[in-house]
């Protein structure tokens, strides 16, 4: 279940079979033109399948928005067998329900996506990459705010803090400051004029901030180091501990240097080492535990650290999740987040749409059901790439 | 219930009361920021909460997307009473079901929207608008084809067709041409640099595909004279019958200079004046009756035609409604469009979260119920403004 099964050159749409990598065949693009441009971080090895079930971010999301934003239809069969079809390819349907969007997101617990469609947009004629360091994160976060009040909506943006950038440093050794508390990567893409003109402001606006060093690609091969730094987090992250526990507590952008401060705390109330990164323009970031699973009263530790974290995000109006999903190892944390009546509404929609709770169980505690083993639990969170 | 609740500059997100314009105050924005780019067309007489449930469309769908794509959050009350919000200022949210995605475009069926908070877009720092005039509709048709394939996303791309630009002309004597068959109303906005090469290009572009004429706007003054045009149509229709009945079939936008013709040869079989416009850009079209609903014998034709429209829009793998929603007009339609399985879930949702179905009763086919009456069918009919 892995074939390209249309590529429309005249509506620009492409319908692939569910099982499809993201990246298979050169990344999810035909002629110029990129299919699904939030493009998940994880594009290698999650299927378009799990891409629209999950509804993936990326470090797009800023400007792209997330995998929601590029679905034309989809296939998907329901519990009892029957084949439903929901969308076409025209931007504007709203004849009845939309389907389709409540099948996105829904991590499989209502239908299994066999098909996907999707749209597309122009590849862009250039882009510019930059990194900059900042003493503070605040600054950094700062930075960010400047950049987006002055109307520029860069691609990407996003963070590295100090245990990260050490980490990185130590496995890829690629020449990171040590002497920092955040690295900026930025980038901006769209039309050459646009690009430059948006390149020079963010560079003034860090600067005016106080970074402490900024540096930007010259082409295409440095703009590629400049973000391996960023591409590296999780792996070098993973190497130091045995168990890597990746997460995505997110919050509104203007919350995100509080909520980076309140990581920093927990980790040290707690006693863990837990590295941060993430898409500063969005305010989705991951606090990384870097742990080892047998030891049993460190994994205590580990879970009263998740519950301030994520009681800390719902505090400051954000998500549990912003784009890993709630699977096991969120599905307690649900009910805090959404509240009785979303979660009255949801269950009722799990038990109309699949009455015998077959699909996924014992997921997103949508079921009621609860959670199974801890070990699994575990491994879900070590497979979870960023 | 039209009050602003709050205008977030840090998150740029503005909270409303869902009774207010979208219009109210000078256009639903604030600073260089305009919120809910998808702008609907009606916006001076439609409520946000109208907008959300209807999952408003606009004259800017291909590059600015409708409703949806705004929408962050929502408070709902459901049937029962019981207050429910969802959604935050999150880019990224995927904890439990997005319920704000099944709300939206439900058409008031399965609660009362009476909160919204939308996200917003920088105002574009440049706009170029531009009419073409094409002896025949595949002309023009071709050349939105040839625009889109070189890359060039205009926020604009309307069409007149021959019928709507004499009654505009009659109706507004704005200088039209009355010797073609399509008016093509082209606007592109964004970075200065990228707006000039993208409307020279679409000027080439129309002239290699063979317009007869091209005018472009020197300032915003000559901008709004033109799109005066594409603005004045409806009103141009209707002043010619005592009766108008605004549609809006949708087709992907390969299917476009079809479906026009489709409509151009039902109204012929049918001996019905039938003036169409619409947005080229995204296939939604807007064939236009115009008739006199105290005369059953033309009003039977009338059902006739439209029965026959909504079979090609359905055939060519468009929709019933593009913008406009089902209501009572389209929902004997309903059922053909969304085929069995859809149909079902709809109706289980439906008497899930509105079990009496007290909300919006009668609407959308969805909870069963037989047509109310005819006359409040064509009545909704008129009121309806692209």
């Amino acid at each position: 279940m892995d074939k390209i099964l249309e590529l429309d050159r005249a509506n620009l749409t492409m319908l692939v079979q569910a099982g499809r990598y993201y990246a298979a065949g050169g990344g999810c693009s035909f002629d110029r033109w990129t299919v699904l441009s939030a493009r998940p971080g994880s594009m290698k090895i999650s299927t378009i399948g799990g891409n629209v079930a999950e509804n993936s971010g990326g470090l797009r999301g800023l400007k792209y928005g997330v995998t929601r934003n590029y679905v034309m239809g989809m296939e998907v069969v329901l519990p009892g067998g029957e084949v439903l079809w929901t969308g076409n390819k025209c931007v504007k349907d709203v004849a009845g329900y939309s389907l389709k969007d409540l099948f996105i997101g829904s991590e499989g617990t209502l239908g299994v996506i066999t098909k996907g469609s999707a749209a597309t947009d122009p590849k862009p004629q250039a882009k510019k990459t930059m990194v900059a360091k900042f003493r503070e994160m605040d600054r950094a976060a700062e930075a960010v705010s400047a950049i987006i009040a002055a109307q520029i909506i860069p691609c990407t943006l996003e963070f590295l803090d100090r245990m990260t950038i050490h980490c990185v440093e130590a496995y890829a050794k690629i020449g990171l400051p040590l002497d920092c508390e955040a690295l900026l990567l930025m980038e901006t893409d769209g039309h050459p004029a646009a690009v430059a003109e948006e390149a020079a402001q963010m560079e003034k606006i860090c600067r005016d901030k106080g970074c402490l060093e900024l540096r930007v690609a010259k082409d295409d091969a440095e703009a590629a180091k400049l973000a391996s730094a960023r591409r590296a987090a999780f792996s070098a992250l993973a190497r130091v501990s045995p168990t890597t526990i990746l997460e995505d507590a997110t919050v509104p952008r203007s919350e995100l240097a509080k909520m980076v401060r309140f990581v920093e705390a927990v980790a040290k109330k707690y006693n863990l080492r837990i590295g941060t990164f993430g898409h500063m323009g969005d305010g989705n970031l991951h606090p990384t535990f870097l742990t080892d699973e047998r030891n049993k009263e460190e994994m205590h530790r580990v879970e009263e650290a998740f519950k301030e974290i994520f009681d800390e995000a719902i505090r400051l109006g954000g998500t549990i999740t912003g784009e890993h999903g709630v699977g096991l190892a969120k599905k307690s944390f649900l009910p805090k987040f959404a509240g009785d009546a979303q979660m009255r509404v949801m269950r009722e929609l799990r038990r109309t749409l699949d009455p015998r709770a077959i699909l996924n169980p014992g997921k997103c505690s949508i079921d009621g059901s609860a959670s199974k083993c801890r070990l699994r639990q575990q491994s879900e969170r070590r497979r979870k790439i960023s």
